[in-house]
């Protein structure tokens, strides 16, 4: 088949992306960021459906240091709740399969998202290659008005000997990566439910976590965490290793599960991100309500304590600002533009000094700093902040601040007074002669 | 003695205000906002030493419903970590100091507070009168050579009769009261030590929290907490009762435990704020490393996850950063300030709609959301979040979405390649045939 | 005609509005915003192409009220150059069109705007009564297929004896309102010419202007202009009369001509904002390169150096953020969203002592203040501002306010030094014994 | 004299340096940042007073590349009129300072600043070096009670033959350097009182300005300014040269003459900066009313509009919130900070393909953009933007975009519409039938 039309599909081995399979002749493509899966199954489902070829790459590794980790650098979080689990995925796996089309000599590409979710790196990738055009199915009218629903799609499987996979039992998706495991749809959808006890993988229930605590440290130079030491245990050095064994400790203590609701960029506030988000999204793409990021959650703690013994103030304000800028930026679908290249400028740069090691323990479910140290840096003198030694500066100093940092309240107060609304509300009023 | 000389001093009962109260001639006051004290003994202590009369002000009432609630409303935090204890109360004692020393006839304020907090809202208060003065003996040579430190102050106490209670054993001080215990001084000014067990106080240590969770639940009108409903328990709809049953809930249960390192305003790093910041401040007021919000951080967390259902999401990002502001403006003192008022006027125009109940858990050391209902919201809508009811917008939108927002990195990415460095990085390019 | 079927198109007389109401049967809006047209010469045109209805609907007075006024109080600019006269004026009309298309039981709403635009504003009304739907011709391949290129439209025209008053010798469209007229399209398209002499309108040549200035005060009440005083002349008080008063005296003066290449919402890069911008757009559409508000840059500039008198300086630089969004809301077409409420109720609330008189001066081209008073503002005191007279702070109390700003300063350049790399570049590292 | 008695004065030979100089005795140190000034008279001056050496340093070089380019880069202004002309040449005058302390060996560094500037760059610098110590005598009780208003000052320099050039014809006082000229105390403290005629240097009266417009073209690589071509005249390339080159055909045509009020970061709303901004005050430092920066107006929107052609919209956003910090920064004395180096950081890196070239013309008061190119560009699309060739992009795409975005807004308009109040005020509520 001439490359003009060979199609590259983003494959999970779930219902929609193998009701895609069969519509389409293809070539597929699966990236393992350490989602659990039985990749050697997947690959004979696809090529049982009539694949050409079944293109699995490992990327766990550029996935924590590209992407994990740049988050982890600028303490990103959405909405003060979502750690983007999804979001760090979506830019390693479009770059891939851009890679592997171009390897295969195809000249589309194709996957199961909806159009509730934000994919616009798909569609930057093509388009940044020029060559290379997208098919999104289940936003054709042919595709989604003959699938309307997901009976559609199990009928369709059933009279095309699709295996599926989502039984009546475990009525949800998930997206599943080193970062997080996400879950949506069927029961999750409701907010007023909890989340089945079921649902959770990567994470143990806090009220069945061990008894007893789990101690260790992180150790981190310029922002990047580089050693796990664990109490009577073990030291991992190797961001991966590091990573996987900060995610097996955090989930075997029940560390790192969340129950959101959350606005997307499409602008439905939905429970959880779009399983969408994710491009290998193996079902019928039905909002969630749960993600559990346990590595992630530590790192992130750990990050911002660390950041208090060795960042200026206002560098670190700054650098909120810019954090939040990536936040909204990844969630956005945003990696492949110039503005996310100028706020990982800034990011690395702010994190030339920071150095150091955290103590922490974790424990049935929470996460907790207990000391931490950063020898190399000045910022924080226990001396200068101890009242028993008060050299470096004087008192008196700081009677001089107040007196000109009061200048304009006193104005203000002046005003206020004069137009009979003295600040701070009534009781002030009340406390008038 | 005629007014000009009166004095109204913030009097805790402590080593450091006491050495003041000998050293001056004294009204005492001090401001209940609900710390664990003996108020009979810090007035006897204080007329004992010398004080015309001792002031005791209830002013819990007003600083939930004016300072925490309206914290609560806007998820206030500073540094990602410090849910603002110290600095909610501050404006309350000034106001009230204020009022006693009008009632009273004293024309001069006096603190224990040293040079390295923030005691702007004394001196606005003072400032806003127009007719107060304030005698802060630690910014005064006379004062601060006489007693350089700590040993100096117990022997000046052990000469005039003045009970000391920090005794070797707790060899830190505290600033407690209904938003949080804080701790600081002797060990705890070493941040590569963890605080000692017994520092604690509100809170329960996780490891010996009860074995089964504690469910309630949280209802908010406007974005303040209105009823708290606790599984197999009481209901409590009062402001100040729902807030102290609340810290009791999650106090026993381990919940609010966090050890810090801060920048304070005046530009140390400092393990936590400082004691200085309080201006009942108790002790020789060296900086800490320990803090407990049980209530604060359960009430924040339900009210970021009941804003997810009831705040569109551009208003939530721009609520995020007034939010920032207010928290930087109240720990920096700037509560009777313009920008405060202008701030507080959009928190309260922004929580009109945030009505609903949040469900939750504490559990050793950890608060989770369960689930939550706004049904006066219409944001979230399980159909339209929902992939098997696509009414109401067309998949294809979405293309067109997604194609109108790819132009301009289209554009980013073939200036890239046409500078030889395509966008994402080294592996995008390796990418490349 | 049953309603459903009826259409009710915002139209302006041009060619491409014209050929919609050929291709359509429709009731004819077009609002009076101020521009100059021949509003009965437009009418008749309506009818003799068929148009059931031509409603002219003069909103002027709401427009300088709710829109202008509220851009001016918040000093609105979108990337530092363009006022936001197209932006400003299409909620107004959005508004208006949909009360004409209830008032004459029309369903359908139509306008001859592009794809390029950001025409939100309609959809969003649309859907607000839930009961309107849009056609977009230009957005319709039946139509764009149909008209590819302004030749097509000009045959059609021809063919169906639409008079077209795009003739060749100005070849260029312009949306004209109140607050400004910009013109795109043609000539204007070139980026590295000039824009032609004659396609400027409400402002003269500056190098024609008048060879003596005009002098006058603005009044402003809440940050609202309230009168303009002309030195030897006038008087006017009401908001419609003094904006268009200022738009006569600033365009005789050759005030206000702005080229520029701005970016669009939908992402491209294009000379000025899109005449698709204004529902009422009445050519091609092409983006132009020129826009002349005469009375927003006086008023703008007036309104910034009042407040210079009027509000705190943190009050100042909150504002400046809530005015960069209220601006990008405004061009982005979200005028209709619960984000610009939020915004208003701030700015509202900012400028409540905003009051005072500037006294300024235009000539040949520019704008120019010359001095201002605000005598109920207690922010600016002679006195103090005055070394000569040294009361009401000490000069020692900088003494103190420099030691604590210098502290983080002095440790950051400690640490510099110790890594090898003072401070200030190059240069002091070379001033290093 | 030992180095450490060794004072090492920034002198300017004027009236209050010059009785600083009788009173200590000192190594003299003036930097020459273009201002007019009789260098070799204050030489002799000094020498005349007693000074041991008088140092004069040419700084313009490093003045223009480090600093004003730097803010041109930025696009640098405070509260939307100042243009930083102080602010940005005190770091330079504060390391060259220290420098000539260092050879001239010296430990004490001194200035005639008076408490209201911010001058923590000295300080700063002192701080940095650990080896020098400052004297502000204005900060000083003992001289400043010595010398309480202006009159004292001049009394002392009769006294001790201190020849004064502030003569009663000229009641103000100015800090000049190529950035700008500013002027206060005297009639400028009037903020209702226009500057008088003569008060002006470095630019003509727009009055009295050419009737003929000069015509240049500025062209940009990196954002830096690398060439000025005047039409019918020379070619400049130099930095330096091409900005005084600029001051002096925008001076002449009158262009920068900016009357100000402005906050102080101490605090006060004052006229103008504080002369003590500048470390070579040479005056009693009362605020004052006026600047005029004629190159950094020009360049400032030459470089806005140049970025119009060459950066990314949401990199424009960014970057516009970057110097804002920058400017605050520049303007609060923190030139040698952390923050400013972060913020420099993402400044440079944003110009990389801020390459083209600006036609402006300068006349009668006014500086007016007429073209511009930026060949190297793809930002900007003739093609793209027009309407006459639609391909790309579909028109229908933007359906699919606006539908999208609409969502948010119909969800929150049926709520409006439940709660009785439909959104866009009272106008629309009419709309409803």
């Amino acid at each position: 088949m001439s490359s003009e039309k060979r199609v590259c599909l983003a494959y999970s081995g779930g219902l929609d992306t193998s009701t895609i399979l069969k519509w389409l002749i293809l070539e597929c493509f699966l990236a393992d960021l350490g989602q659990e899966e039985d990749f050697a199954a997947v690959e004979k489902k696809a090529l049982a459906l009539g694949a050409e070829r079944m293109v699995i790459d490992n990327l766990q590794q550029e996935f924590v240091d590209e992407l994990i980790f740049r988050g982890i650098q600028c303490n990103a979080i959405y909405e003060d709740r979502y750690l983007l689990g999804t979001s760090l995925a979506r830019p390693v796996i479009a770059r891939a399969q851009v890679k592997a089309a171009h390897k295969y000599n195809c000249k589309i590409l194709s996957h199961g998202c909806t159009g509730k979710g934000n994919e616009y790196v798909l569609a930057e990738c093509h388009r940044l290659y020029q060559s290379l055009s997208v098919i999104a199915p289940w936003r054709m009218p042919t595709f989604f008005n003959r699938f309307a629903g997901r009976q559609d799609l199990l009928n369709f499987a059933a009279e095309n000997n699709i295996p599926v996979s989502s039984t009546p039992k475990a009525p949800w998706s998930q997206d599943d990566n080193l970062a997080h495991c996400s879950y949506e749809s069927g029961i999750l959808e409701k907010p007023d439910m909890p989340a089945p006890k079921d649902v959770w993988t990567r994470t143990v229930d806090p009220l069945e976590a061990p008894d007893v605590p789990t101690k260790f440290s992180v150790t981190f130079r310029e922002g990047i965490p580089v050693k796990l030491e664990v109490e009577g245990g073990e030291t991992v050095t190797g961001s991966l290793e590091l990573f996987k064994a900060l995610n097996d400790i955090a989930g075997r203590n029940g560390v790192g599960r969340i129950d959101i609701v959350e606005s997307r960029f499409v602008s439905l506030s939905s429970l959880s991100y779009s399983c969408a988000n994710n491009l290998t999204a193996s079902s019928v793409s039905s909002p969630g309500a749960a993600t559990t990021p346990p590595a992630m959650t530590v790192l992130r703690l750990a990050h911002i304590d660390i950041e208090g013994m060795t960042l200026d103030s206002k560098v670190k304000s700054i650098m909120a600002w810019i954090g939040n800028e990536w936040s909204q930026c990844l969630y956005n679908g945003m990696y492949f533009s110039p503005e996310r290249e100028l706020l990982e400028n800034s990011i690395i740069f702010s994190q030339k000094h920071v150095h150091g090691t955290v103590n922490m323990m974790v424990y049935k479910g929470a996460a907790h700093v207990l000391s931490r140290s950063a020898p190399e840096s000045n910022l924080y003198s226990e001396e200068q902040a101890s009242m028993d030694t008060l050299e470096g500066f004087s008192p008196e100093d700081t009677s001089g601040f107040i007196a000109i940092q009061a200048i304009r309240l006193e104005k203000y107060g002046a005003a206020k007074i004069q137009q009979g609304e003295p600040p701070g509300s009534r009781l002030v009023k009340a406390a008038l002669p």
